[in-house]
């Protein structure tokens, strides 16, 4: 016996071992079960927590029990089967009302009525007399959510002996949107090429499909809207159908709802019209007819996503018509299925050439209450272009009779792309905390969106996808993070940034505090550590041409301006930054009082912000004392040291964690030093020309001459 | 104890469970290490291997005794550890006489001779007194070979006891051609995009790109040339070359040669001449800088792959130069380093309209012994292009003087792509048994590329690859037994179809015979059964048009006529087939008699050549006595039930390995009965708008029209 137990236990290890070789890949993303390294947790654990326990049999309570018994057989590191009946105390009892018996003895019914059709209640509860744990809710999506829940408390090692969770979301559609093309490219995309395999739909259901409707239903994401948003027509033809169909079909009983963008000009390219114009009956008519046939292979296809007027892509203006117009058509094809209209707000004129900053603002303010109570205009959080700051959009409470929703980037387009770590729930924070003073003090961009200050029950929010091929999801390691990030917040936006990064980096890493500790804090710092090395201070659209890798300050003489750098920093002899002020554009009009006031004003202007609105002079007094030249100067070093510090992290974390991610994450640190520097030096060498003053002393000299940086072209960078 | 030994055994169940969830993805190939599953071999394998000794340090001995060290602790269920000096019996003693007193003192000098540098003995023997076995060898790299050659013996159950192996190479350079482009885009790939991450190179060496070695070391391949044909001059810029580098550093130590392929333009367009003039002395020039250049980042680089003249790609041509003059410029460039060049025979004019199977010989069996020393001919399989079946390459067996190599297509351009099953080995056998009867009886092919029919030294095979970033690394799971037989093959082009897919069968899958036999027998069949069903009876190049998806038979109308169907099949009333014989184009005058006569006789011809050199009735008589037509028929249809067949014995193995790659062929069966179905009932309708005879009765009517058929239009197919 001794010796097979030897055996055994070398069985054992070199099993782990060699399992957890190919488990630390980053595949798993958070949703890791290994055996909990707390002695004392586990134990109480493994008293609290005895069998699972489902009534029903649907395919989504299925899923549900199967991460259940998984997830707590993993942590727990002993077998916590599936049982038919209760029959021990330390039963995990999981259900609705409708279809657990048990449940429904509860007599939950009050609590349940709060919670909606997707929150859940988590309990320590007697049941049948036995102490357990229940996870209540209205449907069986309910029960899926709750699922993850009480399992991210195990994977963090909270305590779940006095449970009393009640959780819903506060926003109805939670929706990652894909820019993948249907050539597999990824626009904006850095982590390899699109998860759709649609050559091979819809025969060949990709074990990857699954993976990636558990991971979101982990996190209370709810929707993904397939393609990009530069859409293609053929999407929408039978062809692609079944294919959709295929993927919709595999999504389903993990409460994730397909979407797909809608190309303006679908009629002519696909319906063989003459005509897109939203106006013409038989547009119209032929947007029912599809729509029509998209929910006869998707019954719950949730609806359109739309870039119309934008960048080339076709709309309403082509025909002279308002983008409400352009959207009621699509929202009343797919109206009479409980579908919904995204119509995004990213509008700019190809002929006017007002501030970019205004655009969509004078575009969509005048159409306030003029969309179909099933169309949300979807805003970016910024006016610009998702930049590594930016002020909140002022279409956020300008429009309150519509439903405004959200659109973050989690993909880096502007933040580093593949390469750089950035922890993003500080910006989105920022933006939602953001008060827009709509309605006086306290109407926060948050409580637009989340419905609840003008009153609208149709809420939703849109995250542009970081997710590719890559084996670890994202490209970056830490760029899981914002995947994460986004679905909790979009669950409930309240949520801290300290607590998110808690949680992610106990269930991607280790409870280690000596790890989470460090990690935690040099996530929380990433994103003003990019800031600083990229577009200190207010400044914006800096970046390499196109390709948006590196930077590009220099960056003029293009088809518009407002596509190039000097269009943004408006660097000269004086000073630096784009007057939004009213000796300027006036784009601060668009925001209330006070803000409009605060962002106007030099001396008030929050410091973050003071490029974003204002041209300053070089010898401008700083909060910090410094000369704005100087303060430029600090905050561009400032961000490398940073990387380095990170670094430094790091470094001291070895050993604590897998090898192989430890060795990816050191990898990419150092060649998110490079590229800081590379920002740092070129950006500060170009602004110098202006400026014509030293880089104070004590900070590096750049590596290079100016020439050196302007002339780099690198070549094939992903995502374009 | 009991107790313990329960949990214990649980958890490892539990670990075993959730490593091979991840392990049986495909992604471990044929390298996998699990516990043997017979329990008298284990039992004799555990006594006969007990530790592992290696006395060496360098880096491809560290690699190879990890991989010993895993693999048979793995294979055996125990640990297995290295040990620095050998302690007991059962040691497994590997090196060179260099490096190892232990195999120094073996006295193995006369048979180390006949191994060469990359060869290795494997032997059962007495070392310092204890029986064990021994992996010698002249160089590390024979050591890495040898040590997977013990291993795939332990893999495949088969007795060491009594090793008396000497293996040695006979063909010297065995590459994998990548057609990957620097977008990461893969040219008639269909296994997702390309491995190479130039965008994070050089400094970030991904796992996958050690995994790739690694394979390739365990079937010893040693050469990769990184870069599509069509090519990219960029990657000879400074930029690329140090990403070159990193892989090429990376690859070393598994015995992994870097090679690229070069644009003949480049040194206009990258290295701002007028001209590409291979007897230009500026352009010699900078070729040898370039090269020179290259050599400092890479002082082992293989040499250089080129196709010139060919689809639009520059060459000699554009100078009025020969192909020798073109090789050789860029020959003199390497030699000096002891590089080589593989010039590519794949050249057809532009202008002049024969027979495209004439072309390559045309061109270039009057340079023959005209190119240097180190240039080899690199030849297509057959004289079109890599079609369900070619008769051999004419120039096989015409340029004596002239070290020829093979081109094979691993990836499944006309072969099903990545969605059929097809053993290539009976294609890749066929043509390297073929007699070219150069020398008289006996001249086969393998002997004209192995070097011993004209006693060349220099001699090379070259597989394009089927490889990419598909989580199984080939698409299909069966495709990977393909990369398997190019690398068994260009190693030693005698050993059977048969061995080899048994060895592969049961190190990917399982050694359960009941397993085995009948899925060898399926793999065996598979060939000849896309053959049946796409191109039977010597048709060829009936494909849908640019992407090669689907039957295009009626494909007409183009710019070329040899890019049409029609050219090939040249349907008519009368019947079908390409008369190559001396009443039609005369290809068959560039093979050697008796070849030149049996192909061009119609009584002779052997059936599967029948319509790639006559034009035949659609009345005459077949060997199993029915009309052509009607055999065509049959062929086609029987293809089809072949697959059909494959089906039901794969159904009838389910269980007998992981449902994960049970479940994922399954799947792929099913489309690939589809696409059978597809390519047979539009061939045949089409066809039969010529024989304008029925269908003979029994067989399936097609499902759909002729004009069904013909509006399909694919989009977005993968590897264009």
């Amino acid at each position: 016996m001794r010796n097979k137990f030897r055996n055994l236990l070398f069985l054992l290890l070199l099993c782990l071992v060699t399992g957890s070789v190919y488990a630390e890949d980053g595949y798993r993303l958070w949703l890791r079960y290994d055996k909990l390294q707390d002695e004392a947790k586990l134990k109480n654990y493994r008293q609290a927590i005895t069998e699972v326990v489902f009534e029903g049999n649907a395919p989504t309570l299925v899923i549900a029990q199967k991460e259940l018994v998984n997830g707590l057989s993993g942590l727990l590191g002993q077998e916590v089967p599936a049982a038919q009946r209760l029959t021990q105390a330390g039963a995990v009892v999981a259900g609705t009302p409708a279809n657990s018996a048990l449940i429904k003895s509860l007599g939950l019914a009050d609590k349940l009525q709060q919670v909606g059709d997707e929150g859940y209640l988590l309990l320590s509860a007697d049941v049948s007399g036995k102490r357990g744990t229940v996870i209540a809710a209205n449907t069986d999506v309910g029960v899926l959510y709750g699922t993850f829940h009480l399992l991210r408390l195990i994977q963090t090692q909270q305590d779940i002996s006095n449970l009393a969770v009640t959780s819903m979301p506060k926003i109805q559609r939670r929706v990652l949107n894909h820019w993948d093309n249907l050539d597999r490219t990824v626009e904006r995309g850095y982590a390899g090429f699109s998860l759709w395999d649609w050559h091979k739909l819809p025969d060949y259901i990709d074990q990857r499909y699954l993976d990636y409707a558990r991971a979101n239903a982990s996190i209370g994401i709810n929707g993904t809207v397939l393609t990009n948003v530069n859409a293609n027509a053929l999407v929408l033809t039978k062809e692609y159908l079944v294919k959709v169909k295929a993927l919709a079909d595999a999504f389903r009983p993990y409460g994730l709802k397909v979407y797909l963008t809608a190309r303006f000009s679908a009629p002519i390219e696909i319906g063989g019209l003459k005509t897109a114009d939203p106006l013409d009956p038989q547009v119209q008519a032929w947007w029912k007819q599809k729509t029509d046939e998209v929910y006869t292979y998707i019954p719950d296809f949730g609806g359109y996503l739309v870039k119309a007027d934008s960048e080339g892509q076709p709309g309403p203006h082509n025909y002279k018509r308002t983008q409400a117009e352009g959207a009621n058509m699509l929202a009343d094809a797919v109206a009479p299925h409980g579908g919904i209209v995204m119509w995004r707000a990213f509008v700019y004129s190809e002929h006017t050439p007002d501030d970019r900053h205004k655009q969509a603002y004078n575009e969509f303010k005048p159409l306030d209450g003029k969309f179909r109570d099933n169309v949300l205009v979807q805003v970016k959080n910024g006016a610009i272009d998702f930049q590594p700051r930016e002020p909140f959009h002022p279409l956020f409470g300008a429009m309150p009779k519509t439903p405004l929703m959200m659109e973050f980037q989690i993909t880096q387009e502007y933040l580093g792309q593949s390469t750089n770590l950035a922890y993003l729930a500080p910006l989105y924070k920022e933006v939602l905390e953001s008060d827009t003073y709509a309605r006086g003090k306290g109407s926060t961009v948050a409580k637009v969106i989340d419905g609840t200050l003008d009153n609208h029950k149709l809420t939703a929010i849109a995250g542009v996808s970081n997710i590719g091929t890559d084996r670890n999801w994202t490209g970056h390691q830490f760029a899981q993070s914002n995947w994460y990030t986004f679905g909790r917040l979009a669950w409930d936006h309240r949520i801290s940034s300290e607590k998110i990064a808690d949680e992610w980096v106990k269930m991607t890493f280790t409870n280690n505090n000596s790890f989470v500790a460090p990690v935690k804090k040099m996530m929380l710092n990433s994103h003003e550590a990019i800031v600083n090395y990229m577009t200190p201070l207010g400044l914006h659209h800096l970046m390499g041409w196109s390709h948006h890798y590196g930077p590009g300050p220099w960056i003029k003489d293009k088809p518009r301006a407002d596509w190039t750098s000097v269009y943004y920093h408006q660097a000269d002899e004086k000073g630096i930054g784009f007057d939004r002020t009213k000796t300027g554009s006036n784009a601060v009009a668009q925001y209330h009082q006070p803000v409009q006031k605060v962002f106007g004003s030099l001396k008030r202007v929050p410091e973050k912000y003071l490029l974003w609105f204002h041209h300053v002079p070089w010898d401008y007094k700083t909060d910090s004392g410094r000369i704005l030249w100087d303060e430029l100067a600090y905050r561009y070093s400032g961000g490398v040291d940073s990387v380095r510090q990170m670094q430094q992290t790091w470094d001291s974390v070895e050993g604590m964690i897998d090898e192989g991610r430890f060795n990816h994450v050191k990898t990419f640190l150092s060649i998110q030093e490079k590229e800081a520097k590379w920002w740092r030096d070129a950006c500060l060498l170009y602004f110098q020309t202006f400026s014509k003053r030293p880089i104070p002393q004590g900070l590096e000299e750049p590596a290079h001459t100016l020439e050196y940086y302007m002339q780099l072209d690198p070549k094939f960078v992903p995502g374009i």
